[in-house]
Order: C-alpha cells, then structure tokens, then sequence
C-alpha cells in the first residue's frame, strides 16, 4: 500500500522534500529582523526535529472489520499516524508534537466502489464514524478523526486506490477519473493524448480528484474555469443510503444541480468515487509580465480593471510589497502584479498588449517586458516555488513559530475595509499575543465583482504556545472577515477550523436544509462528523457480536486530545535568511 | 395595476404585437410546401380568430383574502385570465380555444416581501396552492394553475411590482434589483450608468430576473458567461418557512453553495424576491461574421473547435440548412454558422480572425468577411427578430398547426448520434400523427464539453387535435433525447411538460434528499404543486371562518381541464409564405 515515495506521517508532503535541519537553523536565524521584534531574542528560537514515528504510541484499534474486509483494513502505524491528522497548521503543530491521542482505529484501503459500499454499510450497522481521505492535504482539519465521543469508533476511509484515469473522451474533451487519483498521476495519464485538467492548487501533488471536488478547490489560474466546480461533468457518489450518479452534461436547466450539492459537501453527504471532468488542450502559447506600482491600492485597481475586462487571463496575481519582497525578492517596497495568458488554440498577445496598457493606466510599470515561453515558461518557475511553500510552514513550525495563510473573497466595493480591518486586526493580535509578526497580502483570484484575497501570517511563538495563540489569531482574522463582507473561505473548504463561522455564514434555513440532505443520505451520521455538520450521535448501540470488534466502545473516557502546555511568548530576531525566499512565498 | 402596453392574456407578448389576422392567412398558404404536403391541402387550413376576452367564463373564486391582503388581491377578469396558463404551446392551444377551466381563484400582487410572507402565511394556514408567476413566459407549463385537486383553491403570486433597479455598485459592477423586473426595465435603468445585465433570453421582454433564477434561464449569448446562474452574486428567497439571504460574493468555497439551490427551483421551494447580480460594462466593440458549409457535420466540427477554443465568442449559432433557409433566407442549402465577438475594454479582431480561421479550417466559407459595428450591429438585429419568433408560433397554432420548439445538451461525443435519433423520431412520428411537417436544428450554446442543440417543430394538425398530436411528438423526442444522453432541458426548465423525463433523469437518491428540502422550506406543500415534486395533498383542512373565503373547496369536482376532441389529421400546402421568412426563427 505504501508508495515508493512516501508520503510525511506528520507534515506537508513527501517525507524526502521536508526542509532539512540546517535549512530549518538557518531560515530561524533570519526571522527576527523579519518579525520586527530586537535581534538580540532570535536566540529563543528552537528549532527541533520531529519525532521518530517508532516513537508514536497509537491507542489500540476498537474494532476491527469483518473478514470481507479485512483484507482492505490496515492497523499499521504509519498508515494510521499518517490518518490521524490532516495537514492544517493545528494538525501538523499536535503531529510535530507526536500529539496521536485520537488516531483512525483502522484506516481502510477500499479498492472499488462496491468496497465502499461495503465499508459503508458496516459502520452504519456499528455507528463507526468514517472519515472519506484522499490526499489528506486538508489546511482546515477537514480529514481530522478527532470525531464526537459518541462514536464508539473512527475509520478513515483512503480512497487512493480508486484512481486512474478510467476512460478519455477526446471529442468533448472529458475523461472519468477515480476519485483517488493524485493530480500528478492525472496529468501524467493525460498529457500522452496532448491534454490536462489543468487544475493547480498548491496541494497538487498530495490531492486527489475526490478532495478537491469535495472542497470545492481553487487552481492556480487567476479567471474564469479554475475552479474544480466548472470543470465537473458528472459524479458518482456513494452515500450511505445508496448511489448518486448524474448525467455527464455539458450544461442542463433541468432543476437545482445534484452535482452542486456535492461540490463542497466535506465528505459529509457521501463518498465521491468518480468523476466524468473536463479537459483542455495542453497550452502551447504562453506569455507574462510582471508590473510594479508604487502603492497596494494602485495594484488593485490594476487587478479589477484586468477582472473586468473580459480579457481571462491565466494569471493575475497580486502580491502586496511584503510577498513581494517574501516571495520574488523584491527590495523596492513596490507591489506586483503578475499577468499571465496562455491558450492552445492561438497566439495571445493581443490580449497581454491590452493587459499591459490596464497595468500602465493604472500606474503600473512593467520594467522586464512582456516575456514568451513555448512550455512552462514562468509559470512553470512560480508553480514549482508556490508548491515548495508548504514545506516551509512546516519548517517555520518546526522552529516554534505561527505560520498560517488564510483566504477570503470579497467584493470590490468592501476589499479595501476587509483588508485594512484583517490586517489591522490581525497585526493587532499578533503583537499582543506573539509580541511581533507579519501579515502580508495576495491576490490568489480575481473575478469581476471582486477579488480572493490571501493572508499570510508569520510570527514567533514558542513550542507549546503555538496552537493557542494561532486560535487567537485565527478568530481575529475570521471575525474581520465576516464583518466586511468576505466569505470565511474561498478554496480551502470550512472543515473543523472554520465551523465557526460558517455556521454563522450560512443561512439557517439553507443550513436546516443541508442537514435535511444529510439525513436523507447519512441517516446514521457517521460520515465525516463535526464537519459543516453538529455530529449526531450514532443511535445504533455498538455490535461487538461476531467477533468482528476488538474492543468496547471506549473512546474519549480517559484520553481527550492533549492540549501542549504553555510557555511565556517569546520573538525573534536577526536578518532574514535566505532559505525563506528561495522558498516561494508561504 | 395594468401596465401601459398591455400583455397578451392568452398568447405571447404583447397584445398589440400579435400577428394579425391578413399576415396569418398569409403564412398558412405559404405552410403546404413547408411541410412537404401536396398542395392541394391547403385549402384544409383554418385560420381562427382568438375568443374575445369578454367571451371567457371563468369559475367564480372560491377564496377570498383577509382584509388585511385585499387590497393586493384581484379577481379582475383579465388578471385571473392571464394568470390562468404560461405561454406553453399547450397553454396557448388551450387559452387559444378559451379553455380557462381551472384559472387561478386570485391574483395576488404583493408590493413588498412582507407582503409576499403575508400571503404565504395565509395560503399556508388554509392549504391553498400558490403559483409564483413572474413574467409568466414559462413555455413548459411552469405557471399553469392546474394543481393537483386536493388544493382547495389556487393563488397565482404576480411578483412583478417587486420590481426595479434598488442599488448599482458600480466597483464591483453589480447591481440589486428586484426579482420581479422585466428585461428591458433592467437595461432601462442599468444603461444610464453604462452597465448591462447582458441577459437576453427570447422571452427577454416578458419575463424578469425572479423567473430567470428560478428556471435558471440562458441568455443568447453562446459561451461562458450567459446562463443566469453565473450573474448571481446573492439571492432573497422567502419561503414559507422563512426567509433565506444569501452574502453578496465574488466566489466561495464555503459548503455546498445555497444560491445553487434555488436556482432552477422553479417556484417550488420559495418566492426569489431580491438578487444581486454582476453586470458587465455595455460593449463598445462588436464583431460579427457568417460562414457557410456545405454540409451540417462540417458545421458541428467548426461549433466545436470555436466551443473549445478559449476564445468565447459571444455568438457562435449553427443553423442546419432548414433553419438558415427560414431564419435567413439562404437558399443554397448550406449550413450556416454565426460568430460573432463583443467587448466593452478591447477591440476584438484578432479573436474573430481566429475564429475565421476555424471556420475555415472546417471547410466553411466566409462570403461576406467580418462586419464591424459600433453599436448593436448583427447581435442587436438578429435579436430583434429572435425575439419576435414566438408571435409566429402563435400565428401558427392559430391556423390549427403544431409549432414547438425544444432543447437539450449533450456531450460533441454523443451529438451526432442524438441528433439523427431526436430527428429520425420526430419526423417519423410527424409522419405518423400530422401527416408530414417539418424540424431543424440549430445550436444555441457550445460549451467545450458539447453544444445545446435546439430544434424546432412545425407541422399541420386541425383545431381540437394540436394537444394530443404534440403530446405524441413530445414523448417521441424526449425519449430520444433521454436515450442519446441529453438532458431534458437545456434553459426552458422542467415545468409540467418535462417531469416524466425530468423524474427518469434526475437520480433517485438526489430525488430524496430535494423532497426533503422541499418539505423544510414549504412543509405544508403549497408552493407550485406539481412542478419538479409530486404534489403533497394539503394536510389542514381548508378554513372557512372568518368570513375570508367565499366559497366551499370543491376544485375538481365537476370541471376537469377540458380534453378538445380530435377531428381527423390535416395537412397543407403550397409555397412558402414571405412572413414566416420575415418573421426569423421559431
């Protein structure tokens, strides 16, 4: 089951990618100058390593499954390590800290959809919660088995064995796609028949179709189709109540979307096991250009002007001066607005011409020109750099700090309160409760009536500090954002993180509704508890006839997760290394 | 409460739009060589008259409002009349030959949402069916009053005095407008400021925004941007219930979106009262070109290559060889397609030289090279006789003839396979019950992933048989389009002429959890019963104390909608008449 590269036990990505520990020293000898804090307490950074995972001692598996499905049930520590957490800033924080109180009893490999069904069906009859796992890249404790004490049990369900691109369409350039496959592993199949999915978020490489669907994930590309909704043709989703399959339609009126209700649904409505997807042609035609503007709200107008203007291009990403400095190295204190086309079918320089002069009506300079690349050309460069990032958080967290990135979408006409508030708040708190940081500001996507703004957050903090201060943070900038309009996420999905205030977003009928979904198509509630969703306590009493429990129902009598203890605040200095830039920005 | 120019309470339109009695006879001469009939049928045509509206004799109301709601209730002739049936081909036979059997016991026009709470309150306490009717457009029997007769009475909710243009942001280039407002009262308010909501279904000018959303209409333009799912930025929907509201915003990955419930929910999970919605800047530079093929295949390759492009023509119309001969008035046989670009911010020649390019890549012709207009131009005068088609669908149900129109979308995979099924079907069954008649096809939309392929219908029929002959033609085309993998509605929306289809295409499960959702949102069943779910018979019994009802419930007792006999099958002929040419597309 393992991959011959594997996957990190406990933080971003592959084990062999993680920063190594002089990189780790290093990047913390450079984080006081950035925190703005006295150089002289750089010296209180600790960096550690992680634990070893033989170190790990997983609580024993309550149950186990019935000999069908044994074959597909793994008890293996690294397998249920690798479960227990997702990959948000709380999860690899409680990892780094061997925290594995509340790990998957099992962790189950289903190799087809009637497994599913299968498994489905079992932990319905025992009440055992299950938590739907594909990439397990979830930045908002979307995966997390840290499920309500009325579960007698968790599985969580890996669906990486339901991949492969199962059958390509190139008149309508679709293919169906196992819900499992990584995006790598698309591309890969894809790109022999001169096609992609063209579906970039930063978690690419440790995604897979059915998360990104049940996310409602954003890729990298600026405009128009970049969201994984656009891209979906159909579903299949296996509930526990039975099969959901729609039509593979190019559009349809034919009543609310049943695709729609899926997109979004957390693994909390069912498991999406395949996915009819729409293609593009492999690009052959890029360009870009990178314009300056000596102020943030010149960029912006920058930024809607390209929006609105009918013109979609590929990239239009906004860096404040503090990414951009962070994130391109660049020293001058000037914002940048990265511009990008790029099409299979035509040549795009009437379009980059036009963009540029929007870039220059709006102050803009754009010193290096416009720039051609026949491949990857520059994004290609960037993409490689965004997807580094991660590992940097995990370096960052290593070394006791707060590193966390937050997004939003608002309309034009509120951005500049929301982001004033957001960053005045979260400064704000980051000096109360870090003594210091930074909070910088990107544009991750533009649409016509606004943009997607994303906040990244840097400060010191200490081991043992860190998950509490983040709550502080997390709630300022969370509470800022609902005040001025924003959503409480635009592509990272609400998870356990954001509940909060997505209850608070959501209209309560629209939410009395969704749980009237939920019960139509989870009647025991056992799928993804906690998430979107207040978990219902599995009525089922816990079947331990049959031998197929190993254990009483038990959980949450003696071993609540452990909260770290806290030391005072401590912050940083000395000049900013290296490492933190050529990392790409977080 | 009657507007100025005075819509038609049985037919399309406006009533001083209608075709009058000299051009109708016209057509009908012309309608034997249409379809293909010797001509010494014509004779057998007959061109009728519409009853006079002082001739209809409607069922006397069998509620009455409470005063606190009577000042907002009629029981005026014409707006129990006009309320009584959509503008369905079976609701204009039906209106045509004075069936008004089961008409709406009230109209009721609510001024403001209180209102609208105050009606839904009051025919939620006493069991009666409310039809919510915004322009009453709906050709699929969507705002037809014939409910299920377990209702004791019947309101037809007119939403259009929530009406007008509330709020313009003029940053984020939206606009908050009521849901009743019409088209041109839109653009109306929204020219001024230099923005366009850029909506433009055929039933433009006698539909408005609500009605839009709740069917999820299409706009005429061709790609991308032009479904009206894509203009929402938020809704307001009062349902029985309570009331939903949506945040205004760009993009969210927030759970499963709500405003996707609502759109297409026909009515039937609550009243849509407000929407914000994203405009665009009015187009300042507009292109257009014609191609001709030689055969219809060449056409498709040509739709699809523009389709997956990248380049988002706003037009990119197929018309088959029969469409371009009455729509056009070409002759030659050829295939045509339409293509034309548009923009507010940049001159669009080198998108349409491209798509010359594709077209000619195809084997298409451009005879009369790009035009360029600075104003309306092609789009504007193609749209003006797109717009007055369905008048000559009345004209022909008129003369006793069946002129229908429907759609679908499919995967470019399955299109030529659905194609020739949904014409080889229909025409068989024309030859069967008419005796002969006529379909083409013509594409509406092309997404990359397949086009929406429109087909219109006209054949000879008599007076007394229109409605069984088009149920025969429906089943037959539906049928195919559902084996052939399109969906049953493209933009017409379900109503009560598409639920068969709808129910076999919708999955069962989905089928479920939207029956729960309805029964959260309208538990007592009562808004628009019929469309998109099976009636809940109203469970309280209907109160008559209190002086607000004046009479006992006693619908379906003694007057079913009236079945017109059905005299023996007629055809026509002679040639093609000059106002069914003038008259553009049906």
């Amino acid at each position: 089951m393992a991959p011959s590269r594997r996957r990190s036990w406990w933080g971003w990505g592959f084990e062999d990618q993680a920063i190594d520990l002089a990189q780790r020293q290093a990047l913390a000898s450079g984080l006081g100058s950035l925190f703005g804090v006295p150089g002289s307490r750089a010296a209180d950074l600790q960096v550690r390593e992680p634990p070893a995972l033989g170190s790990i001692d997983l609580p024993a598996p309550r149950v186990s499954m019935p000999p069908s499905l044994s074959p597909i049930a793994s008890t293996d520590l690294y397998h249920r390590a690798s479960h227990t957490h997702g990959k948000s800033f709380v999860d690899v924080v409680r990892a780094f800290h061997g925290d594995f109180s509340r790990p998957p009893d099992l962790v189950v490999f289903p190799r087809d959809e009637c497994e599913v069904s299968a498994v489905l069906d079992w932990c319905g009859d025992h009440g055992v919660a299950v938590v739907p796992f594909g990439g397990g890249s979830s930045v908002v404790g979307g995966v997390s088995c840290e499920v309500d004490d009325g579960f007698p049990a968790v599985v969580s369900l890996d669906l990486s064995r339901l991949d492969g691109v199962v059958e390509i369409d190139g008149t309508s350039r679709s293919a169906c796609i196992g819900a499992g496959a990584f995006g790598p592993d698309i591309e890969d199949a894809l790109r022999p028949h001169g096609y992609t999915l063209r579906h970039f978020p930063q978690s690419f490489e440790h995604s897979t179709l059915g998360g990104w669907i049940a996310t409602r994930a954003g890729g990298h590309f600026a405009t128009n189709y970049t969201h994984i909704d656009d891209f979906v043709e159909s579903l299949r989703v296996i509930a526990p109540a039975g099969v959901v399959e729609t039509r593979r339609l190019p559009g349809s009126g034919a009543g609310p979307s049943p695709d729609r209700l899926f997109l979004g649904s957390e693994g909390t409505l069912g498991v999406i096991t395949q996915a009819w997807m729409r293609l593009q042609d492999r690009p052959r035609f890029t360009t870009s250009a990178v314009a300056h503007f000596a102020g943030f709200a010149q960029g912006v107008v920058a930024a809607r002007g390209m929006a609105q203007s009918g013109l979609f291009p590929s990239n239009c990403r906004l860096l404040d001066a503090g990414e951009a400095a962070t994130a391109a190295g660049v020293a001058d204190n000037t914002t940048l607005l990265v511009v990008g086309f790029e099409s299979a079918d035509h040549p795009v320089d009437a379009w980059m011409e036009r963009a540029v002069e929007i870039c220059r009506d709006a102050g803009g300079r754009v010193p290096e020109g416009v720039k051609h690349s026949s491949t990857q050309g520059f994004a290609g460069t960037w993409r490689t750099s965004f997807m580094a990032a991660p590992y940097w958080r995990d370096a960052l967290i290593s070394a006791g700090c707060i590193a966390e990135t937050f997004e939003t979408a608002v309309t034009w006409d509120r951005f500049d309160a929301l982001h004033a508030a957001v960053t005045g708040e979260v400064r704000r708190t980051l000096e109360r409760v870090c003594g210091g940081g930074r909070v910088t500001c990107r544009f991750t996507h533009v649409y016509p009536d606004g943009p997607a703004p994303y906040f990244t957050v840097i400060a010191p903090s200490s081991h043992g500090s860190q998950i509490a201060q983040w709550k502080e943070i997390k709630a300022a900038a969370s509470e800022a954002i609902l005040a001025n309009g924003g959503t409480i996420t635009h592509h990272h999905a609400v998870g356990r993180d954001h509940r909060p205030w997505y209850d608070r977003q959501r209209p309560d009928l629209f939410a009395g509704v969704m749980a009237s979904a939920k019960a139509r198509l989870d009647p025991a509630g056992i799928l993804n508890p906690g998430v979107l969703f207040d978990p219902i306590s599995s009525s089922p009493p816990f079947d331990t006839s049959g031998g197929q429990c190993c254990a009483p129902p038990c959980i949450g009598e003696g071993d609540p997760p452990s909260t770290p203890s806290e030391p005072p605040l401590q912050s940083f200095a000395s000049p900013l290394s290296d490492p933190l830039r050529k990392g790409g920005s977080l």
